[in-house]
């Protein structure tokens, strides 16, 4: 029982889009380019989280995405929400009531006891991962509360010890107080 | 994201054996009856409850499947983790390693964060599906807790009102007090 790869890949997109400098839409063809998944597929993820008002969109020759609000608002029960729908982990098929069909009222309180089993760990679980902002990530993968904002849009991806050296630079100065 | 439809077969099967007559092993012909699922998948699902410890199977002319502990000591996450192993919800392909791959040491460690964050949600759920045990969920079902067992070798599938009846008529006696 997982999340599918789609809810992977918009914590990818989220991770970008909150590192991204304010103001600056970062453009489709950055977020294809880093996240080499189907366009077609990215474009069905980007338009749940749309639709899911965590992220916006602006058109036009400088258009791409944004964060609809700060990093700290939104939770990661945000994200899976608007990627998966609402979470019901028990699969209720109705096999209980095929499987005791000739003793039916007694199969459909059982489904409902088993499904209020699962519903009370699901809850469990969703409020766990409302607690849990992209911000606290952030600041847990960046060992900072300062957390750097950059134009994604501008840096071309590759795996340059070069780029990796920068990075850690930045973050020792931040861990040191800057 | 959900469990298996196994997931269902094996809850659907434990039911099964907890109503069981103890000492009286159920049939695999019944249960594949009952559960109508290709006989090989269900053979796969009784051997994964074996595996775990949940049910034994006896071999020979009258042998069949039991509970291999009461009820009472069976909880939904021990059949979770039967058919379905330890759950981890977040979908860890390592996308985000490869997404910020010019950012090695800090997209490692955003992907301990994510992961971290969703290991304490699947705890929790863990935790709060251990809690809940086969008899908790019969006594639920039939509103009592004297949980009358019957030899489902000997009965019928037949959607007839006639069980159904018998049946509440046994409920309205449990509830009464008997």
């Amino acid at each position: 029982m997982q999340l599918t790869k789609g809810f992977e890949q918009a914590a990818c997109i989220m991770a970008l889009l909150a590192t991204q400098n304010r103001g600056i839409p970062l453009s489709s063809h950055v977020i294809h380019t880093r996240v080499s998944s189907s366009q077609t597929y990215l474009k069905k993820i980007m338009r749940k989280l749309v639709v899911g008002g965590l992220i916006t969109s602006a058109s036009g020759n400088s258009g791409g995405f944004s964060l609809a609000r700060e990093p700290e608002d939104i939770t990661l029960l945000q994200i899976v929400s608007a990627v998966e729908g609402k979470i019901h982990t028990y699969p209720n098929n109705g096999l209980l009531d095929l499987v005791f069909s000739d003793f039916k009222p007694i199969a459909t309180e059982g489904n409902s006891a088993i499904n209020a089993a699962f519903d009370a760990a699901d809850q469990l679980w969703r409020q766990e991962l409302d607690k849990v902002t992209i911000y606290d990530l952030l600041c847990q993968t960046l060992g900072t509360v300062d957390v750097p904002k950059v134009d994604w849009n501008k840096l071309q991806l590759s795996p340059s010890e070069q780029a990796t050296a920068i990075v850690e630079k930045i973050r020792t100065n931040l861990r040191s107080g800057r």
